[in-house]
Parts: C-alpha cells; structure tokens; sequence
C-alpha cells in the first residue's frame, strides 16, 4: 500500500470515529443499530471501530431496557473512569483550574481571585500549588490526564501560542503561554480566547450540547463574545469574529480603543458605565444607589439594559443562533433582569422567530472559562482520536 | 455488497469528485499531480474520477508549457462546451435573465424593467419570452441545460420553494414558485433570497472565486445582505442569519417593520434617506439637490455615507470576511465615495487588520442576482455531481 492510500485510510478512519463519537456525544447514549443508521457506516466498521473505542477506554456499555416491551438493549455512552482533561483560565484579575472526566463531569474547581493584574511570572507562581494538587488528585486515582486547555484575554496567535497585545494586560504581549505550560506540565496544551473557551463550555457541557449553535457574550471590563455554528467555533478570517462589542450603538458616540466609534463596550461595559454615570465610584457602589432608588443611577441602569437589550437584538438579526447566553462579572449585576431582557428582545425580532428566542444565564459561574478550556481538549478528542489517543 | 456499503461508497466518491471540481475551479487550471498533492486521493483513484468527469463533458484536459523548463503539462479544466445554467431574478421592480457556461462566461443576458410591483402571473408572462429565447439559443446550438437558479425577495421556505410574507411584495406570499417553474421549463429549479444569489455570483464568478468569504450588501428600498464564510453561503437556525439591515445604528431611531428600532434600513435605505431629507421627491431629486450642493441635501448625503461606514465597519468586526462587496439601486449612486467609504472604515478598524480591509462594488451590476442564480446551480453541480448529471 502506497504512503498516500495508508494516509488516506487513517483520515477515513479518523473521520468515522469523530462521527461516531459525536453521535455518543450528543445522545449521551446510543445503541449501534442507531448509530449504524445514523452514520450510514456498515455493521461490520460500526463494531470494530467501537471495539476500538471501548479498548481505549474512551466509551463503554451500558444495558439499558426500551421503553416499550421491556427488551434489554446495549448502550454506549462516554467512559469517565480512565481519563482526566484540565480547564485552566488566566484572567486579568483572577485564575481557575477546573478538571472533568469525559462525560463533563466535574471533579476539580477552584477559582483565585488575583486582584490585580499580574504579570507571566506571577501568574504561573500562583496556578503552580493548583496545578500540583489536580495532577496528583489525578495520579491518586490512576487516571490519565489527555492535555489542558487554556482560556486568556485575546487577540492571539494559535500558531505559536502566543498573546497578541491583548489590552490590559501587561506584560502579557509575545509570551508564549503554550509553550511554557507544556514544559512545565509535560502534557499537551490548547491556548484560546476566553470568551470562545466560555462559548465551548456551553457547546459540550451546558445549553447548547445539543443544537451546537450559539452566542456567548461576556460582559466586564469588556464586552467580548464566542459564537459557535454548525457545532464549530468560528473564527474570521483575522481571528476577529465575533466582535460584537465593537460595533456601533451610538452613532454619536466616543471613540473607542478599538479604533472605531460609540461601541457597545464604550457605553455597556462596567468603565463605560460608569463614565455615563459620572466617573465616581465602582459598580457595586453604583448598584446599592440604584436599589436605594437614585434617580440618576436608576436612570443610568435602564440606560445599560436599553444598549444591552438592543446589542443582543443586533445579535439575533446578525448570528441567528439557536440561542445566546450570557456571562461575566457585569452579568452577574444584570442577571436578576434577565426575564426582563429577554422579553423586551422578543419584542423587537421578526414575528415569526418571537417563539425561538432563547437568552440563558451562563453554566459555569465564575469558572465559564477554565471549563471551556477543558472542552477545548474535549472537542479535540473527539474531532482527532487517533492523534490525541497515540501522543498520551 | 450491502446497500448500507454501496450508498457509503457512493457518498465517497461524491465527496472526493467534490473536492476534485472545486480544487479544478479555484485554480482554473489543475494538473493531476497537483490534485494527488492536495486532495491526499492516489493517483488510481484521481485517474479514474477526471476520466469520469472528462466523460461527462464536465472538464476537459489542455496542454500548458510550464514556466520553468518549457516542458508540456496536461492541465484539467472546466469544460465550457456542452451544458448551459440559467439564473433569473425576480425583483420588486425588474426580472433578469442570464445564461452562463461552465467556466461562469454569461451567454445570454437580459433585463426587463417592470416599473411596478408584479404579482405572479405577470411576472411569469413577462419571463417567458426570456425563457423561451434563452431555451432555443441552448438548444441551437446542443447545449444541455442543467438548471436554473432564483434569486428573489425573501423570507423563504427552502424545503417547500415557497415565499414567507415577503414585505413590499404583494400577492408573492405562499406562491410555490419552485414548483410552478419546475412545470412550466421540465428543469430542475433552485430559489434562493436575492441577497444571498448575489453574494454567490461573487463567491464563484466575482471577487472571492479565490476566498471564498464575503459579505454582500445590497442597498436599495431596504438593506439586505449575503453571507460565505469557509466557501458556504450560511443561513442561520432560521434563515435569518445576516439581517445587517436590522441592526439597530440609532438608539433613538424609530420603529422598523421588523419590531426593531432605529434599524440601519429605517435611516440608510431610500425610504430612510428621503425621510431624513424631508419626505419629498426621489433618490434621484435628492442627487441632483447634492451635485448643485443645495445644504441640506449635503447634509443628507454626508449622514447617509456615515451611516453606512458606521455599518461597514459593524459587519468587519461582526463576520471578519476576506472583503465586503456593495450592490444594489442605492449602491450605484454612492458608488462614487467608494474610495473615500473605504478609508473612512480602514480609520475605524482594528490597527492589525487596516491593510486587509476590502471593499468592493458588485461585479454584475443589474443582473448580479441572476447570475448569483446560476451560481447556485454550479454550486449544487460541484456539490453533488452525481445527482445533478444522473437526473439532467
């Protein structure tokens, strides 16, 4: 057999795994005569690929009876008693480690508050004690840890696993993150924008496991946002998909430091908020004197959901995704208006997708991210068997 | 051999004529050596698929000297010879009928101005001397036609090729117009959103035959948009996926039609434009007002051309496409600020991507559409080659 055909044959391969995989996945358990007629696989690759998963302790069986005449019938779903991934996120003012097994269970969280912002150096320093204690967590109980993923402020190179100027973030510009988190771990590593590895985080373990279509928006310092469609991340051509916090809300606005005028962030995110407010003060300070009924904080409350309610507007009438979920520190003041939002966007989409609005609060709380970088792994195992199986 | 096996095997080979037909339309001119290297097929297998399709009258070889050494190569081609697509656009004020080949050289083109809004059946009488003439010059000259693809106002029910109360186009709503075209010419028929037909005229015939990733935006009485990333059209969960024209660009805007407020089409599209203006007279009154530099006319006019930068520079951010192409009634009286709407949006960008901003006008002028309905053809016909030869 020529190189190229045995090429060839492993990417078929490869590709009938992922297939079946994602259709265990999304299931959570499924039996093969569906997934036979599912992947329009024949019996006979259907039961040796299988074999081959349940051999690497990937998947496994399980006797499930059917509902109707009580027949048993064998199942497969996810294995989670071999393998470990590691989720870790490195923000501008706090770090998360998460691990899970492969069905997104998850075993390890814990979440740093750093303060300020810190430098590389720093950074590693304090992740090194939590990254000790889930690798031996893991080790105690014999399991194998297939690889971390990581979440951090974009823009970023994913070549070279480099940061890319990411505002606010001293420090930060060139260093090769990848690279000295696999030196140090010995295990491979997946670096992503942290709005992206919150979007993947509802992908495979939270609302959208199973439409794999959605916007996450996280709102903070920033306003930054992860889209998934068709079940995949997208990126842009430049990386830049996805910006929705840089586009245009007032038409008479400042200009932001992205360059372009009255973005949604310049006015919706907590600094922009608080500069319509009057510059003083932090937001939770802002919220007690909107509870206590200010006129002029309540007005500049309303003021946020009107933007934030028409910037997610925006995103049905652009995206068109299955559904949109919401995230981060400025969320976290927002979220008791959630219904409110909700409804006022219904009012102001097309009649005939009024009934198919849907607008969650983010899974994960303040580990959205580290969790996603652990689907980041996840989705690598599952679109690469065969690589991620042979280099762990 | 199992029927499971046979469709399995049937599928692989449509897959991989796929891949063959789209790397010989990209590169224009293909050796087979080259299509080993990038579709990873051996050489058995490319052998016996060109021959196929060089027997089908789908390709054809020619004989390029390379660069280099003088020496002949035997380059694979699109085949202009033996078939024919033909693309209509049913406006809401003009129809538009184009013939192309296989190598996307139109044949035959026309465009009737209706002047008002037609209902169906005077669309129909007003195309079928078009049809009928387009017919007999493929059938003078034997060429086989193997489809025609429409592009026309939506919403749209692609499953059942039907219109969704599609606005300012009376009497359109629930018309089967697939199904009456398919009767009426005994060819298959595809219809499409005239937006999209447009952007797929330039995915495969115009500016991003190369990319593959573009927006298209067409201004006129509203503001619609095209959307290819990664080569695909993308429709969204329901359809929506690109509404451009409905994202809100001023946050004490009025209400749209759609339910939104202050909708870039309620300011930036005629209607809109003149509404600002005063409420009088036509696009064309509001021009000449500009070119005798009448000031509040320029007042106008410069707001419009804010908006609409303010817009383009939304939809970078928004989708990160390889270029954005303008098109439309609107388009082609502003098209002489295109350098000056190109600078303006490069200001507004992020500073890593201000050399890659492409803006550009619409390669088909008035019946950009229509060959965007024959691209749809093409499209299905490298898509699944199988079908479209067995059922023409």
């Amino acid at each position: 057999m020529t190189q190229t055909k045995t090429i060839y044959l492993q990417q078929v391969k490869q590709q009938n795994l992922c297939s079946i995989l994602t259709y265990i996945w999304e299931a959570e358990a499924i039996s093969r005569v569906e997934l036979i007629e599912k992947t329009g696989l024949t019996s006979g690759t259907i039961t040796n690929l299988t074999s081959e998963l349940i051999e690497w302790g990937l998947i496994r069986e399980s006797e499930t009876s059917s509902g109707t005449v009580g027949r048993k019938r064998i199942m497969l779903r996810f294995q989670p008693e071999l393998y470990r991934i590691m989720g870790l996120d490195i923000g501008r003012s706090s770090i998360a480690l998460v691990m899970t097994d492969l069905t997104g269970g998850i075993v390890y969280s814990r979440k740093l508050d750093t303060g300020e912002t810190l430098e590389p150096a720093s950074v590693l320093a304090a992740i090194e004690p939590l990254m000790q204690e889930a690798l031996q967590l893991a080790a105690s109980e014999h399991k194998r840890v297939l690889g971390i993923g990581v979440g951090i402020p974009g823009p970023m190179n994913l070549e070279t696993g480099t940061l890319r100027k990411p505002p606010n973030f001293p420090g930060w510009d060139g260093y090769p993150i990848r690279k000295v988190l696999e030196e140090r771990l010995g295990l491979p590593v997946q670096i992503e924008d942290d709005a992206r590895t919150s979007a993947l985080a509802e992908r495979w373990f939270g609302h959208a496991k199973k439409e794999g279509s959605l916007v996450f928006v996280t709102m903070g310092m920033g306003i930054g946002s992860g889209i998934i469609a068709e079940g995949k991340l997208v990126r842009g051509v430049n990386g830049l998909y996805g910006q929705v916090g840089h586009t245009m809300l007032d038409p008479h606005g400042i200009v932001c430091d992205c360059g372009n005028r009255g973005c949604w962030e310049t006015i919706g995110a907590i600094p922009g908020i608080l500069r319509r407010y009057g510059g003083e003060g932090s937001m939770a300070e802002l919220m007690e004197q909107v509870k206590r009924g200010d006129p002029s904080a309540s007005q500049c409350y309303e003021e946020t959901l009107y933007y934030l309610e028409s910037a997610l507007t925006n995103v049905f009438n652009m995206y068109d995704p299955a559904m949109i979920v919401l995230g981060g520190k400025l969320f976290s003041y927002l979220e008791p208006e959630l219904a409110r939002i909700r409804s006022r966007v219904i009012e102001r989409v097309y009649d005939f997708v009024k009934h198919r609005v849907r607008i969650e609060a983010a899974t994960f709380g303040e580990v959205q991210s580290a969790v996603g970088g652990a689907a980041l792994v996840l989705e690598e195992l599952i679109a690469k068997p065969l690589q991620v199986m042979r280099r762990s």
